[in-house]
């Protein structure tokens, strides 16, 4: 038995604790700043509002002015902010974090300094004070994988991604239940590099709901399920790329952390949702006030963290600037309101 | 203006119409025995049943036997058949063809021998009479294409393939449309193998609709996505091992071929309703005489095609016998009324 603490209650971070908790660990969940109300219910015994279920009792949930208290004796931190919140949660350990506590990355993107794209666990690193982060073990985890569904305890396939295999095997036998199914990879840069694009490439893939919504019906009733898929591949081709220009292996494209991942995700939530209402032609801004307020939309999140960089890379050769044709485009319309037509001619240009 | 023959009326072969004559090309759509209702109907002016659309007036239909009246004087042979058809294709066209005219290839697939797998294309040209096959051109299409959709003019993305690119270019400009997307490659082992597993792995993925139906109802209403999207990117994985085992390129599995046609071709049709089935626990055997008897289901029809020589390949030692579990799986399912098991234990384990 193992005592973990899960910082972020959110549908991912909270669904974590389950298979955790089904192998007899202790959950220590940690909600941010945001995830008060969240907290409170869980706390008097009510299900998570967005999963859907109650935590087990072996889970003690606490507000995030309570961290130095839940993190006290933990082998294990599991990191499940949103995107925007991993330099947060950095700042927040770094007072009562130690060297010797590994810690397991769940949330999902790439950040940009202008020059450069860096992995989120390589972000998390950099914010921890004191050069703590080039001596703690990391690793991250990947893959089709909706909260809901795991916290229902429903057939899910992960990778665990570190550089430190000792690490990985270690983190996957704590995880591992019949219906949550772990593989390991050291390809840490090609498994974060996958599961942070697919969900811009998801967003993209829902543009075709709202071009559908459009359109005038077809005679026969067709729908565009072949321009859907043609997007959905150019999107697996980018991403190829890309894993490969980062250092990455191809072999995370084509398994879990690619395919898989952006497979699940074009099946419904917040970046469907969202690219259907680009699709319609409504400007993102406007979409993202009038209709989404509330919501992170992780495709157009990683689109505003890395788009000026991916341009100024561009711009210096450090990219292709014929390899991403589809990612350039959706950076145009969540950076610049840009309409949504889709680049053919650009597409399929720059192979690996 | 060129002449073109279309061999085959069902949706595939007829869709393909659209494109050519919108180009002002002319249009000889040739029935197989099995087309005989549709080519009446459409000589009576009805649309066609199962497309939904007439033909335009630059096509004229005819039933097989008017073959050798309706090839004089076409540049162009496309084989629209179904993958039962091919022999039969070869055979019928032997006594009327000459071999200065292209064919183009519509139709997917594998054949086994009992000691290897072939393309289609392949097949076909084997079945030529007087070595004719070594001589004539031959290219083939591969890509998310459902056919009601390219029938209907929605956008759709295709991948023209052949060992002659001077071929693959006269081809393509006679198809381009501002709707109908064409992308040329001189890898057709690759592109064929892509979209011939697709069918299968398509297969695989509608288990889940069957799995869910099956299932108790979650507390929280999870579906299962996550379950669906490891079949998908297990699928891929297995693809890309057989692509280079067959001598394909690694480009063909992460674009329009392989991952585009995988992610269309489970949105809906044939394989995903017989997979449904599957997953509800009926056998092969059974789904197909009581539910599916006069379906053609494409993914059922390659495990029968390739299930005893893939497994005399493992056998041999020629294919690793643990690169393809699931197709393995699929195997059993269609050729000997196995059980839908998922062997997630043997998921992920061979790369290429």
């Amino acid at each position: 038995m193992v005592k973990i603490l899960i910082l972020g209650a959110g549908v991912m971070g909270t669904a974590l604790s389950v298979p955790f908790t089904d192998n007899g660990h202790i959950v220590h969940l940690v909600g941010t700043h945001l995830d008060g109300d969240i907290i409170a219910k869980l706390q008097a015994g009510y299900p998570h509002p967005r999963l859907g279920i109650p935590v087990g009792e072996r889970v003690t949930a606490y507000n995030y002015d309570q961290l130095s208290q839940a993190i006290k004796g933990v082998d294990l931190v599991i990191i499940g902010v949103n995107s925007h919140g991993i330099e947060w949660a950095a700042q927040a350990l770094s007072p009562v974090f130690s060297a010797d506590i590994p810690i397991l990355v769940v949330t999902k993107g790439l950040a940009g300094d202008g020059e450069k794209l860096s992995i989120l666990p390589d972000v998390l690193c950099a914010h921890l004070p004191n050069g703590l982060g080039d001596r703690i073990q990391i690793a991250a985890i990947g893959g089709p994988s909706i909260a809901q569904e795991l916290a229902a305890r429903r057939h899910t396939c992960v990778m665990f991604t570190s550089t430190n295999q000792t690490l990985l095997e270690h983190l996957a036998g704590l995880a591992r239940t019949p219906y949550y199914h772990i593989w390991t990879s050291t390809d840490i840069l090609g498994v974060e590099v996958c599961v942070a694009l697919k969900n811009v490439y998801a967003l993209a893939v829902g543009l075709v709901i709202g071009f559908l919504e459009k359109a005038s019906k077809a005679v026969n009733d067709a729908q565009m399920h072949n321009l859907a898929a043609a997007i959905f591949a150019q999107g697996m081709w980018e991403t190829a790329y890309l894993v490969d220009y980062m250092g990455g292996k191809p072999e995370s494209v084509y398994s879990l952390p690619g395919s898989g991942d952006l497979y699940v995700t074009c099946q419904g939530g917040r970046n469907s949702r969202m690219g259907r209402l680009l699709g319609n032609g409504i400007p993102y801004s406007q979409a993202k006030a009038e209709h989404m307020p509330n919501d992170t939309v992780e495709g157009a999140s990683l689109a505003l963290a890395i788009g000026q960089t991916v341009e100024n890379m561009i711009h210096k050769g450090d990219l292709d600037d014929i390899a991403l044709p589809l990612l350039r485009t959706m950076i145009d319309i969540v950076c610049h309101d840009a309409p949504t037509i889709i680049p053919w001619n650009r597409f399929f240009a720059k192979s690996v």
